[in-house]
């Protein structure tokens, strides 16, 4: 539901995209023979995540002078390699001591070569942009004010028009008709709930969009008291729809809103609470709860509020920030108008 | 800095507390012998996550009827490991395919059994008290309003009296001093900022804290408009002395407080905006630049909002907001009162 490149750095080109490019390129592919890296050269380190334990490498292979990106991500355990005879705990698998103190040990743990396998995905011959999504973008904090998003903020949004068609069709059952989960057709506080394309199906990572019917809101800046009705539906019949259909309760939801929004038509995130789900940070993401309190405590809070939110390198907004004085790299003063 | 409980499923006890039970228990200890997991019956796996790559399992040793935890931990990629003769890449490493489709192959790979090690924390006996620490507790959002703090979660702020000498001692010199990277010693508006004791002193993991000076602000709920000169000094100064002494500008720092915070006197966080730092998701962290904002707004905002916050499983605080119908986690009704 979210722009592909939101947030996924694994994502990958759509099919129909995959299926023309494979009809222009009749050359034979380097996937057709590799059976290890031998001849790959390593050139830059893209990016390398401890956390996930996962690395992305530029370079290119000796028969080739087009770059290849090599994505190395270690796998995560599988439960069932623990049942029973476990494969792991075998006299092959050794275990050498670091440190011990008290009744903590520390251990090397090397496991059967098979059951620690590491996940590899090799992209030949890799364009710019390929390179340009596996590259590490830097991320900046602006604090939008009112008028900062009158003069910046706005008329990109407006310069950039984005699609929004696809909501339209969601909305007039055009498409995916089959996926909604629930529906309140009223025209002014009425909204269609319906599974994020993220959604892998799993109880543990919950994640339904809320769609509004009204058309023209585009974010929460649009937001003021007369759109508490549609809030306060948004917020119960959505955990209603989701607590009967799923089993979860309103205080097992994350339910929330972007700030910016990857699509400037008013939606709503029902997420897991327990689900690490991206853009869930604090610097993008506005808890639905907060967004109807504030608006009941000052009618106007959206229009008058600072709303801080991130923007990335390369990204137009932060040339346009930077023309303003706002967004200040170099030296050591605030970033505050 | 924060309490050692708290984000870490991988924490241990203090070494002093670890003395102490080694003076204990002088009984022989598993780790003076292990040299393979064969021994090791699994009883249950306490949490899986896929997205770390880190599993642990409870179960016992053949040897031993009391409880064992193993915890392993998939290790992130070492760089130095691709640069120059990569060991990573020999023929002894192999590469089968799952498939390819034009550009994008994916593969399993298989390096070097070394190379390819997985951390092993074993801990034995396990008390009751580590079982806890580290089975998944689920965890629950609260809709708290002015009223419910008031009712419920002030007076148990109250009862529970959380010890802040530590924070008393640094703010009097009395430790930590050497650690300290900023002060402002005024008694109304000034703080101290220091390395948070979770930092590893890398700058794009930066770190700091900053505690005020004054007591007696327990958190966002005592803030009012009297309180502004000290909100922006924290802000401005803070930023100010960040930047000449690491680099990172305003735009480059995430600035904000949890809300519950793990102490009750009143302290910013400082983080690299490009470290994915624990608790700072939306539903437990609010940006400095927006706490400020709303109080410019409504000089009383943090005693009219309802701030949402969550509260894990086991917690004392759950069963209070329980008994006041808060939160309800069979039913599918509103968490809202």
């Amino acid at each position: 539901m979210e722009s592909p490149a939101a947030n996924d750095v694994n994502n990958c080109d759509s099919p129909a995209s995959k299926k023309r490019k494979l009809e222009d390129n009749k050359q034979i592919s380097i996937h057709e023979s590799l059976n290890n890296l031998t001849e790959f050269k390593l050139e830059k380190i893209l990016y390398n995540n401890t956390n996930r334990k996962s690395i992305c490498l530029q370079g290119v292979f000796h028969n080739s002078k087009e770059p290849a990106l090599v994505l190395l991500e270690k796998t995560g355990f599988t439960e069932t390699n623990f049942n029973g005879d476990s494969e792991f705990f075998t006299e092959k698998s050794s275990l050498k001591q670091i440190f011990h103190n008290d009744i903590y040990g520390n251990y090397e743990f090397l496991p059967k070569l098979e059951l620690n396998s590491i996940g590899a995905t090799i992209i030949h011959p890799a364009t710019e942009k390929h390179i340009k999504k596996y590259s590490i973008q830097n991320v900046y904090l602006v604090d939008e004010t009112p008028a900062l998003y009158e003069e910046v903020t706005l008329p990109h949004i407006t310069e950039e028009q984005f699609d929004l068609q696809w909501v339209y069709n969601i909305l007039d059952h055009k498409s995916e008709a089959d996926r909604i989960v629930f529906e309140d057709p009223d025209d002014t506080d009425g909204f269609i709930l319906i599974p994020d394309l993220k959604w892998d199906g799993k109880l543990e990572s919950l994640y339904l969009l809320g769609l509004v019917r009204v058309h023209g809101l585009k974010s929460l800046r649009d937001l003021t008291a007369a759109h508490l009705p549609l809030l306060r539906n948004l917020k119960e019949s959505g955990t209603k729809a989701i607590c009967e259909k799923y089993g979860l309760t309103a205080a097992q939801l994350r339910i929330y809103l972007h700030y910016q929004p990857s699509f400037y038509h008013l939606h709503v995130h029902f997420t897991n609470l327990n689900h690490d789900a991206p853009g869930t940070k604090t610097e993008k993401s506005h808890l639905l709860s907060n967004v109807i309190s504030n608006i009941e405590l000052v009618p106007d809070y959206y229009q008058r509020a600072t709303l801080p939110f991130i923007v990335r390198e390369g990204e137009n907004l932060v040339a346009k920030f930077e023309k303003k004085g706002v967004l200040t790299r170099g030296a050591c003063r605030s970033s505050s108008p």
